[in-house]
């Protein structure tokens, strides 16, 4: 639990940050902050009684700290953040910021399903120590989630943000893709500095690096099952579940590409869409759990009502590595 | 704000109820309580500065009282539910149940994405004065959300709810259709009581009457586009948003099925078919709050990022009341 | 295969429609022909060759004549009409119409992708004796079926058909919803007598009696699953693939409706919703035909690509009837 | 039309095909034809009165016979086959064939719902000079198409073709996407040379060419949106509707693609996205035969129910190619 002198800190901060001009690296010398690079989206460890394990967070970290990433995702999809209290959220971004290098960057998840839950949550993350604010689109009212209120509800919300926000679409889980035009007009807005896209519909990213092309914007590939065609139609980056288990080879991925290595970069992007789909849509984050443990960190149980796999699911889960050459 | 004391009592009746065995009105004699009847699904009225107002609750609780309502659902969808903090979902049914004559059941949406997050919140809602829980299917992770999740949430919650528990399904907002397979598993579960079904799918919801015919078990339908024909299949009631403006028809509609004017509930549900269609789906709460504006009631505005209607989507919402005689 | 003589015959009749004034039952006094009924949409019966076996498809018809059906829907989506040869679907038209009586309707699927073959189809089972033609929606390209290319379609259509015209969506195999300001537009044409609606979704089909009331228009479901909640809402009767297997059920079902005993309608339609979606959705028209076989009716194959059942699957077929008492 | 000669070729033709072994270019030295490279799906011109234009075909044919494309692609979506009768389907493939060079593909599109009209279509198409077949997925029946329905359509298909069988998956008009596990074991098959893909998922296209790099399988992309990012994952070449207006550029785009030249092929890539999407998903086939009138080919009308683009739906489509320098 975060205890009254972190809330109390918290809200010191809310208030600063609502008194203040919008902050972040994006102020100054109007040039907005470089989000370029891998990163992999941490799950939340939980113990046998579902309680954050936060000493597993910092040794899964620690293991994790070896690899060239640009920085962490904190409570994206893959950290079970809908079933964290606020205190825990802020709990678990603030124990991974003291665990982490100062030079990594740490985006949290800040979204909310309200407006002003979402500006307080960022605030909030920004007071424990993230350097950006990733914001899930709100999506139990999806269909009415047009660009108007999408527009309306970021650059609230960047207005307010001490930090960066970078953009989130994730459909699977909302059911709703952050329509281009809506991209288009929040990359204009000086905090909002990036979008990280996990619809895996490349056409759309591509039109999206086009028509911003003119803002300091930038595109991180959601998943690792398109990431290096992301980086083909100018993507600068990955939020990737699959980098929690094989960061190694994602990290090469990243740098064939960048290095115009395509042949290569491609049959290592062939040998990464089996596990990777295996990690997300197949087994989703039980799934990334299980291999954890397999690859030497700690995964073990998700919160309910996330359920384990079964025996069949992670041989399969497992079939899908090992016929890559991973296990 | 809920204040100390009540917070302090919530956790009293935590204890307790995890301490004693299955309770509400299902306990004793072995018959589960009757929910059959209409419920309005009560809105959250918003002052201008988007704070919960008390008092327009009360007044629009007080001009509704005079129908021959069986109860009222708070924090159902249309109450903005994921828009509240804990503690006003917890005060805007306490004070719902103070308003309320003792003979109006008090329905209280309690779902959250967690099985803990919704045994604590159905909890407290049983303290604060619910008469039974309704309960929604967690949604953020829905593509795992099989029949095997779904029965270990609900059981779970229903082991340690101190009320009645009825299941909520609203693909509409969640992506996720509650299977029959598991509504069947879960009417066997002696604190399970119904389901509200919001889908619309009559085949679906005669199935579920004709599956679950052994059991104490009531179906209710979501919406009041479907009452008619929930009826006809076997459906007890509705939770119907078009209740919140016209309360009286759609009393009138119930009395004409549960006596077999079928003739003429035909003729009424046809002309409330597009006035509920305008305040659900077509233009959902900012269509439901300016329509109550209309009515008599307060409506107001919603919370952020929800947005009012725009002059030609007003204009198409009155349509659909004056062409069928409303206004 | 059809003859040369029967070719040339249709050539007449297309000619003779053409230059006619719009005809069927709905010229003269100005009042359109009445499908109220039930009607099986009939298999199309085929040797182990798969070549179409007339004769079994007249013992079919022998057998289901002793049912009170209102009329017959051949080459709807049960009789693989895609699958068949514009001759075959002439000569199996032809067929239907010498064996039955001639006080049953004859109801013939005569959509095609083009207006100009869909009018072509339509003249020509004027031909052949068909009372009626049932006219699905354009399908391959239904991104752009809008209502304007719809209405035009239609009106095309039923202006040069010689036999009253029905309106016919089935959503689950065309992947488009007539959409219901269409259906009002086109319940306006003296030559469109009604609609045949696939899609389950009883607040739609009450919507469409509500709103097409003041014509003379009428409503078929288009599936036993929903029939009794169809009648409840205003549909005046249905096509329904299981009609062709519990005949004497669905024409009970029927008559306890239009006779008001809507307690036991609804008990028997509870007893029809496994089996009518066993032969339906869920195991398609080689579930229907095998049903077929075991009721003492020729199933038999399917053409290619369409496959026949697994034992599991057949034995899961079983037990939606056996379980229902059907079997 | 198909004059009595060509009818009786082609009859022919299908005799001696089906007594042959499996042929093609497949036979003989055990490599499969190569069918790498850039294809424009030609469209079927239309007079006023809705007649096939062969003069207008050959006349686009020649202008387009100055780009550097592997070949054309005849009776593909582009090419409205669902409103043309099998004559005309035949009659065009022959034109086409007669007014191209031999050195280019000629890829006709042979897909019927059935599998036995399929093989005889296939066979016919062969018989007129198609080099391969296309053949799109049966889709009335999409609901039952899954992997084993394909394999055993496919296989049968593929048997009897005497030319090589390219798949064909469209899931935007066939409501299905061709199973990948279906896709590499029909990968296997001697006389399957390929998959045309227009589903836009670049993870599935990067993965079928993973799994299937043990055979001699190709696979291009069925739209120019993710082309290049489909070259990136292994494609190697594509279907593009926007070839018939921006052949020079799609041509170009694929050139930078083979030489690794990434950087001016994403520039590239990016200017054409908002014009692919307009002539294909946005405006459909009437949008492309607009475009294909600017672009100095005869574009012409579409068959009904397609209709001609609205005033400001045309001006939305000419925005989309002014806007990125194309107009």
């Amino acid at each position: 639990m975060l205890g009254p002198r972190v809330w109390s800190s918290v809200r010191q901060g809310l208030s600063r940050a609502l008194s203040s001009t919008v902050g972040g690296w994006a102020s100054g010398e109007g040039r907005k902050v470089d989000i370029s690079g891998i990163y992999p989206p941490v799950t939340t460890p939980f113990t046998a009684t579902a309680e954050v394990d936060y000493g597993k967070l910092e040794e899964n970290l620690h293991k994790l700290g070896t690899f060239p990433f640009r920085g962490f995702v904190v409570q994206g999809s893959n950290g079970e953040f809908p079933f964290l209290t606020s205190s825990e959220r802020l709990e678990v971004v603030s124990r991974v910021r003291q665990a982490l290098p100062r030079d990594k960057l740490l985006l949290a998840g800040s979204g909310c399903e309200s407006t002003q839950a979402t500006v307080e949550m960022t605030v909030s993350m920004a007071q424990v120590g993230a350097d950006a604010a990733m914001v899930v689109t709100p999506c139990y009212y999806h269909g009415r989630m047009n660009s108007a209120a999408l527009i309306h509800h970021y650059t609230k919300v960047a207005d307010l943000s001490p930090i960066p926000v970078v953009l989130y679409s994730v459909p699977a889980n909302t059911g709703l893709d952050l329509p281009v035009d809506a991209v288009v007009t929040l990359s204009q807005h000086p905090n909002i500095v990036g979008i990280k896209d996990s619809g895996g519909d490349v056409t759309r990213i591509g039109l999206i690096v086009h028509k911003t092309r003119r803002q300091d914007f930038q595109v991180l590939a959601g998943s690792a099952g398109f990431l290096l065609a992301s980086y083909a139609v100018g993507a600068v980056g990955g939020v990737c579940a699959l980098a929690n288990v094989l960061g190694a080879q994602v990290c090469q991925l990243e740098r064939l590409c960048l290095t115009g290595q395509w042949e290569d970069a491609q049959k290592l992007q062939h040998r990464l869409i089996e596990p990777n789909t295996a990690v997300t849509q197949r087994f989703g984050i039980p799934g990334l759990k299980k291999t954890m443990d397999w690859f030497g960190y700690y995964g073990g149980p998700c919160r309910a009502p996330l359920r384990e796999l079964s025996a069949p699911q992670e041989e399969a889960l497992r079939l899908d590595f090992t016929s890559n050459g991973w296990l």
